[in-house]
C-alpha cells in the first residue's frame, strides 16, 4: 500500500517502496529510490539533476521522514532512518550512513561523506568536500567551510571525527580537522585542528580544557563528556551497551 | 466572503473566519482556526501535527498575514495581527501574544512563550523552552539556545524580558536571562545574565555601559535607549502615550 | 517555444520570452518580464506586490536560472545571467547588474543597488539600502546591517566596493564602507570602514595586513589577492584579459 497524494507528481521510473506516503504538491523525478515505510511530506522535490550528477539515483533508506519543502538531488544516498526538518537542501554526490538527522533549513552543498547517526540541528551549512564521521553532533548556524583564500580553485574540506560536538554559530575554517570526543563551544571560529578529547572556544578558538572537565548540570556531578556516557536517546541498543560498558570499566 | 484559491487544500473541519484569503497551493489541516480578515499566502501549510501536539488547534488571530512557504504546527496560538515573513517555521505548543512579527526564515522550535508586540527580524532561531516578554526586538541570525552541555537531557530555555534588544548574529547561551531595557550588541555570545538597563557586547559578551549612554545618530543628541523614547511605529496608541509620558516626566 | 508546466499559474499579462521554462506549481504574477532562455524551477513565485512597489515590473534578464522555492517581488530588476539557489527571497526596488549569483536561502531586503557579477553564497542577508559594487564576493551567513541603534528611523546602508571579499559569518555594521580589493575574514564584526587593499578580521574586526601578503595554498607561492590575479572562472573574457594584463604589467 502506498499513499500518494493526488496532487503529487511522481515519475513512473521512480522506485517507491511499500508503505511509502508522498504529500501534496511533491515532485519525485525519474532517478529516485525511496525505501519502504518512508514518509515524504508536501512540497518536496526529490531527484533534482544537475551537471555534477552521475547516473546513480537518489537513494532514501527505509523508514525515513522528509519534512515539507525539502529538495534532494540525484546521485546522493542515505541509509535507513533519515529524518529531515523542513526546507532542507541536499545536493548531489553526498553519501550518508544510517540514522542521519538534519534540521530545518539545513544546506548540504554536495560531494560530502557523512557516517552513521550524525545529527545536525537547524540551519547547518555543510560545505563541499566535508567529511563527517559517526555519532557527530552539529548545532544551529554552524558552517563547515572549504576555501582557504576565497574565491579560489583550492578546496580543502573539513573533517569532523566520531562523537565530536560543534556548538551553535561556530565556523570551521577550511581543511581543519575536529578530532573525536571534542567540543567546539558556541560562537567559535576554528582555524586549527582540534585535538581528540579537548574543548576549544572563542574567536579565534583556543584550547580551554580537557573534555572530561565539563560537569553535568543535572545535579549528579558527572562528566558531561564524552556525551555517550549519559546521552543514549535514539541510538541503537547494541551501541549504547558498548558505551555503558566503556565507561563502567573506566570507573 | 472568503477568497480561497481553487488549488488550496482546506479541510472542512478547519474554522476559517470571514474575509480570509488563502493562496494557491496552500494546505490547511483539520485542527486550525484562522481569525477574520487574515491573509494566508501561497505554499503555506497550517496545522501540521506531530507527537508533541495535544488536542488544541493552531489558532491564528484576526487580521494576520502569513507569507508564502510558511509552516505552522497545531497546538500553538497567536494573538491578532500576526505577521510572518516567507518560509517561517513555528512548531507546536507555542503561545504568542498580539502583534507578533517574525521575519523570513524564522524558526521557532516549539514549547515557547512569547508576549505582545515582539518583533523578530529575518532568520531568527528560538530554541525550545524560550520565554520572551513584551516589546522585545530580535535581529537577524540571532539564536536562543537551551542545552548547557549538548547533547543532554537538561534543557534551560533563555528568558528575554520587556523592551530588550538583541542585535544581529548574537547567541544567547542556555538559561541566560536578558533583563528589561537592555541591548546585546551585534555578534555577541552571551553567557551571563544581562542586568536591566545595561549594554553588553563581544564574544564573550561583557558589560560596556548603561543603555542611556548610547546617543541617537539623527542629529538630535537624544538617548537612543530605551528605544520607546523615540520609536513608536506600529505600536498601540495607548501604549505609545504611556511611553511619551514616562519620558517627559523623567526630563 | 515555451515550456510551461500545466500546474504553473502564469498571468496572461506577464511577458515571458522565448525558450523560457517554468516548473511545476510556480506562480507568475501580472507585472513580470522574464528574458528569453531563462529557466524558472518549481514552487517559485515571481512578481509579488507589496505597498513599497511602484508600477515597474520584476525584470529577469536572459538566460537566467531561478531555482525552486524562490520568491521575487515586483519593482526589482536583474541583468542577464541571474542564477539563484533554492528558497531565495528578493524584495522590491532592488536593481542588480549582469551575472548575479545568490545562493540557497539568500535574503535581499529590498531597496538595494548591486553591480555586475556579484556572487553571494548560501544564506546571505542583504539589508535595506545596501550598495554593492562589481565583482564582489559574499560568503555564507554574512549579514549586511543598516540600523545604527535598532530599532530606529535612521537607516544607514553598507557599501561594499569592487572586488571586495567578505568571508563566512561576518557582520557588516550599519553605514560601514568596505572598500575595493579587501578581505574581511570569517567571523568578523566590522564596525569601521575597511581601507582599500587591506585585510581585517576578528570581533571587533582589526586591520591585520595588506591583502597581497596572503599567499595561495596551491604550491605556487603567488599572492591570493586581489583574487582576479588567478581566479577567472565564470567572468567575461574581455574582463579577464584586462585582469591578466593588469597583473603581468605589475610584475
Amino acid at each position: 500500500m502506498k499513499d500518494i497524494h493526488p496532487t503529487a507528481l511522481v515519475s513512473d521510473k521512480a522506485i517507491i517502496g511499500d508503505d511509502v506516503s508522498i504529500g501534496a504538491f511533491s515532485i519525485i523525478h525519474d532517478n529516485v529510490v525511496v525505501g519502504k515505510g518512508s514518509k515524504i511530506e508536501s512540497y518536496c522535490e526529490l531527484g533534482v539533476v544537475n551537471k555534477f550528477c552521475d547516473d546513480t539515483p537518489l537513494v532514501i533508506g527505509e523508514k525515513s521522514l522528509i519534512r515539507s519543502h525539502s529538495v534532494l538531488y540525484s546521485s546522493s544516498s542515505f541509509g535507513d532512518g533519515l529524518v529531515t526538518g523542513h526546507r532542507v537542501t541536499i545536493r548531489e554526490r553526498t553519501t550518508v550512513g544510517k540514522g542521519f538527522q538534519i534540521g530545518t533549513l539545513g544546506d548540504i552543498q554536495g560531494h560530502c561523506e557523512i557516517g552513521d547517526y550524525v545529527k545536525c540541528h537547524s540551519n547547518v551549512h555543510i560545505g563541499n568536500l566535508s567529511k563527517i564521521g559517526n555519532y557527530v553532533w552539529i548545532f544551529p548556524y554552524v558552517v563547515l567551510t572549504n576555501d582557504p583564500h576565497p574565491p579560489s580553485h583550492t578546496l580543502l574540506g573539513c573533517e569532523i571525527q566520531d562523537f565530536a560536538v560543534i556548538a551553535t554559530m561556530s565556523v570551521i575554517l577550511p581543511g581543519v580537522k575536529v578530532c573525536s570526543d571534542t567540543l567546539v563551544g558556541a560562537g567559535s571560529v576554528v582555524g586549527r585542528d582540534v585535538e581528540s578529547g579537548s574543548v576549544v572556544v572563542g574567536n579565534p578558538a583556543k584550547h580551554i580544557c580537557s573534555i572530561d572537565k565539563i560537569k553535568l548540570k543535572d545535579g549528579t556531578g558527572g562528566s558531561a563528556y564524552p556525551w555517550r556516557r549519559h546521552f543514549h536517546r535514539g541510538y541503537p541498543e547494541a551501541e549504547v551497551e558498548k558505551w555503558i560498558s566503556e565507561f563502567s570499566e573506566s570507573l
